[in-house]
């Protein structure tokens, strides 16, 4: 004997997610069974809904949106000589809060993989290029992980924004010693980075 | 600035639930704002507000049932003279997958908590106690956690099935070495109930 149906399609739904295994999806499934008198369901149920139909993408940066035109690059008082080029739409929301950069965003969908078989086309680079003929548009900022596939896309991004628009300066994210971190545990190309990127004080 | 309300909304629902924080829960949302061409989010939708709608609980036995009964306190054919109570109600399932048990089952909604305040009367003790009324019972397996809440349970519940119905036999599961198990790994209640109830081979 199995769950009932209609108990095994949810546990499905989740076991879906990243992360999350049959194990966890049933406990998932049967603490909100256990506790449906403490979370609301049919908002969860609305919500997830609502963002399926209603979350748009921004046609200039690429990022997720509920209007036509994302509230970035709708917002006339943000610096519209700086992008800010980053994988993942999420990553506007995590540089945003830091308040040290006001200008705009490019999303790319990602980083360069050939094992993923994520190719330049896949990314939108192609819409990001068009932006750059802005004449307004002085600096780029390769916001990516400094990982393998987030340095060959900063490779390739500086090679190919070089040759287009000499005139724009691209810049990547400093590489250094994180906040609480540990010189002991840093690995050498970190160390070496806070060492030649040192800071006056 | 924050996430969009109804991506924040969706993130917050998601937090709730056991086992997954924040940043967890940030990134569930964004795979399924990625991958919603690859995830049924309507359905996932509609799975979540169904279960709240049309899952109930069994008069009888207390576990999730779409009927009025649930399959198994409905169906003729298992032996109406077990009863195996559990804490909650995945356990008949993992009990049923056995096939080692052929009986009916009672759902207590949780073990015995001081601690939680999970007092007797939070659990359905009262409707297993009417339960055991009928005369065609004669033993109730005790199948619960072997932890200190499922020990006190287990022993409170003995006590009181003893008191009230004499002639009903009240067992437990055998505790021992868990298959692939280790003796070297093994504690020592464990390794002492498993020298104690050793089988004939």
């Amino acid at each position: 004997m199995n769950f009932p149906k209609l108990i095994q399609d949810l546990i499905d739904d989740f076991a879906a997610l990243p992360g999350i295994g049959n194990k966890s999806a049933e406990r998932l499934v049967f603490y909100l069974l256990k506790n449906n008198h403490k979370i609301n369901l049919n908002k969860f149920a609305k919500n997830l809904e609502q963002i399926n139909q209603q979350i748009k993408i921004c046609p200039i940066c690429g990022n997720y949106t509920l209007g036509r035109q994302c509230g970035i690059c709708s917002d006339q008082h943000r610096n519209q000589s700086l992008i800010c080029v980053v994988a993942e739409p999420q990553d506007v929301y995590y540089i945003n809060e830091t308040h040290a950069f006001n200008g705009l965003y490019h999303i790319l969908g990602g980083n360069l993989s050939p094992a993923e078989n994520i190719t330049p086309n896949k990314l939108n680079i192609k819409s990001l290029l068009t932006r750059l003929q802005d004449k307004k548009i002085k600096e780029v900022i390769l916001a990516l992980n400094p990982t393998v596939e987030g340095e060959s896309t900063i490779l390739y991004l500086n090679k190919t924004i070089k040759e287009k628009y000499p005139h724009i300066t691209v810049t990547r994210l400093s590489r250094g010693l994180p906040m609480g971190g540990d010189l002991e545990y840093a690995d050498e190309i970190t160390l070496s980075s806070a060492i030649k990127n040192r800071n006056k004080i």
